[in-house]
């Protein structure tokens, strides 16, 4: 696990927001702290008007949670802060007690790459309510934004039917740390590599790049220019054509691409950055084909996202590379998933578990009470075809599963009780101890074009797309709707 | 400087696009990695509609360049990468050359917090072409989006009429370091504290935070869950009061505010987080009045930005404090500022000047060639009433300064010459030797608000703003316009 250290080495602990803090505090003082309770995140409404989500953040996570502690520089600025009254917000005791705190939590969390729905949890802690609480901020930090750019260079990709995406977006990106996760993200959601450097080294991504128009506006003339980088670098050409005039800029390619094979070597292809992209991919094709450079890729960039794409191969476009930056670094359309974290369950004075769920009086902002775990069925042929998500403490029915739409109670399906399934959620963490070692992003690239290859492709489609199946299971549900009746005074 | 120092201790020379190093690698095989060039840093169109910006990311540049070196494990990886005939991409003289290298550029730049405007320059970099590559991507990355969240918050602020603002995004943040800087950020902005104790803590920000929901469905009911916290931290109570029932839930407030108030201690207020904020606020401030807590404030969140917080204000809701998260802390309408890196000028082998500049088929893609400086005039009163951009290559006119419109020739305005006027960019590195000492984000936040404070109303309107006039110098613009006739051919 070398990935992550580097960027959390210093202690993260306090990265979070204060009320987790007087929380855990207040859980403290009134002798609750350490009260097990049960917490799930996950987002109501698939990003994009999209049909799925890809998993990811599992990893930052992981690293987040080991590197869990106060240490003293921590512990001196909480004793710093206070009140209305001007006194101490906190006492020395409880500044003791997170001296002392070492995660006692467990964590179940579905793998970097899965396939994922809305009301379905991503990750399961349980454990000390105060540290539940304190791990809440961190965690869903991580996850939202890593979950929401994998997602978009999912679509993205799937936009570009299999020709390779570049991700550039780290000079766009929010942050270093924007720019770095970004990079790493985006090609668990399926993009080849990145222009990001020190991404490409922490994360094992390949690294892609050539050069600027700046090179180009450092010599007299764009021949020159062309000439000059050949010289110096002849197994990386790839030049840009549109500092002054496209057609032009394609015409000394070629040029440039002649003198590079006389010597042995070949032109890797030219890229466009403005104007048309359709009409000059189309020219700059048959211009290289007429010159026999077939094997010349065309790569474009410019404010590329999936429906520019996906139109661009509509008009016939020839490009070979797609170079994404700013829409896919920001996630430009939706640059927030909106990803939660709720209260489940909580131990009562007895050691039961009680049932908990916040209202809303919006149907899809009510929470899912529960220990709850996920279970995907498949087709014969191996097709995904419906997610159950149940409660571990009402647990399974022995037979015959019906899932429930979270949203319409009157939308049902059951499930084969002999149909293939398995349950998305692995443990993470057991009592703190990590027991999983996140197989790197691109194991997690693997996983998400292997579970996307499952899938049919009506949920995959960039509008409006299939709904796929994800219920709750029929005791579940039928406990939820309970539970919201008497919270309502319904009889 | 304290601040930046434990996010950045790992080495961030990396983070940059690997095309940057390919090209320094080309100026080095070249023989030109060494010669002098000029760079300046700006954008295009003002960030959300609005008339202005404000900058911010200068601390953050100052530490990148601070650190700038590259380690042993940055050149081993280095030295890993292949080019298309899969031998080495760089060869070994020019990782020495690396190893070796130690900045060298003078940089000027404009100070975090000021108000800025379209084609200004914030950061102008001047030195060795090689390294003025290899920074040009972590520069755009951290300028790029502090200013965009600093303008944001600039935004959110003026709408909230100098109600405090509290920013809470963390958890929608885009990743660890876009969730710290975003509230350093939205603090220079003129936000009043974050909930992101680690910001707090690194950039000297007060935080705010008290209980979520989780708090309250971890009881049996809302009243003993406000009781319990308020015995637990009486100098720090805010109630959220809609878990189950808003109304019902200020009804609780109000009976735990006169137990404390009978112990000692006040209420600081309550919390709306769900439903019509403009009734519920108006309700629960007359429910507080009548039980004699007119000093309780009522704070509100859920999705917030500074066109709901200004339609909240027409409607007479009694909101005191606005807490926003996800719209302030991703720049959720906007989510990246576009700002550009450009070549101006290089030297000639004779060394002399020559001044550059990138052709695009539209004008306000063009760039501005030169040595840049920003010069504001003001009023007699001290209102600024407009921008000269000038090129210190070809000085300032001896008398009558005009200024051109970059975008439109024929909109011109003159200055009087002896009007008072102060240079915006001012020097950060001399020779690579840092000569600027960041105030930190308190100092910034001051000059944001005392700056915003001298403009015009007119261009601080959320939506269709006055349009400050920001000009090229009337030699340079006539300059530029004949080098964009000399590239295009045009006699």
């Amino acid at each position: 696990m070398r990935s992550m250290t580097t960027l959390y080495r210093q202690n993260l602990t306090l990265l979070t927001d204060l009320y987790q803090l007087t929380m855990a505090y207040a859980y403290w003082k009134t002798g609750l702290a350490d009260r097990e309770a049960v917490f799930h995140l996950s987002f109501r409404k698939k990003p994009f008007q999209g049909g799925y989500a890809i998993a990811c953040g599992l990893e930052t996570a992981c690293e987040l949670l080991s590197g869990f502690g106060f240490d003293d520089e921590s512990l001196s600025y909480l004793a710093s802060l206070a009140g209305n009254d001007g006194k101490p917000l906190f006492e020395p005791g409880f500044l003791d007690y997170l001296a002392d705190l070492r995660l006692g939590c467990d964590v179940h969390a579905v793998p970097e790459g899965s396939v994922v729905f809305p009301h379905e949890p991503l990750l399961r802690i349980k454990g000390p309510i105060a540290q539940c609480q304190i791990v809440e901020t961190p965690l869903l930090n991580c996850i939202n934004f890593e979950t929401l750019i994998a997602t978009k260079a999912a679509r993205i990709c799937l936009a570009a039917r299999g020709d390779p995406v570049l991700e550039f977006g780290l000079r766009r990106a929010q942050g270093a740390d924007g720019g770095l996760h970004a990079s790493r993200a985006a090609f668990v959601g399926g993009c080849s590599s990145t222009s990001n450097v020190l991404a490409g080294r922490l994360f094992d991504i390949p690294v892609k790049g050539t050069h600027a128009h700046s090179w180009v506006m450092c010599f007299d003339d764009e021949l020159s220019a062309f000439e000059a980088y050949a010289a110096a670098m002849p197994n990386n050409c790839v030049f840009l054509v549109d500092t002054y005039d496209t057609i032009q800029g394609v015409h000394h390619a070629i040029q440039v691409g002649e003198q590079l094979r006389a010597q042995g070597h070949e032109m890797v292809g030219i890229r466009l950055d403005s104007g048309d992209l359709a009409f000059l991919s189309i020219e700059a094709r048959k211009l290289l084909n007429e010159a026999d450079f077939a094997d010349a890729a065309i790569l474009a960039s410019n404010d590329l996202d999936e429906h520019i794409i996906s139109s661009l191969k509509q008009q016939g476009a020839t490009i070979a590379v797609w170079g994404v930056g700013t829409k896919l670094a920001t996630a430009f359309d939706q640059p927030a998933l909106g990803g939660i974290y709720k209260l489940s369950a909580i131990r009562d004075e007895k050691g039961l578990w009680q049932h908990r769920l916040k209202l809303s009086e919006q149907a899809i902002k009510i929470s899912t009470p529960g220990m709850l775990q996920v279970r995907r069925y498949y087709s014969e042929g191996g097709e995904p075809v419906g997610d159950c998500i149940f409660d571990e403490i009402l647990g399974m029915p022995a037979a015959g599963v019906t899932i429930v739409d979270p949203s319409d109670s009157t939308r049902r399906k059951s499930v084969p009780a002999d149909a293939w399934c398995e349950d998305l959620l692995l443990p993470a963490f057991e009592a703190g101890r990590r027991v999983y070692d996140p197989p790197g992003a691109r194991a997690a690239r693997e996983r998400s074009q292997r579970e996307l290859g499952r899938f049919h492709a009506g949920i995959k489609r960039l509008v409006h797309p299939h709904q796929y199946p994800v219920g709750l299971e029929k005791g579940l549900s039928e406990l939820k709707h309970r539970l919201i009746c008497e919270a309502r005074g319904i009889e």
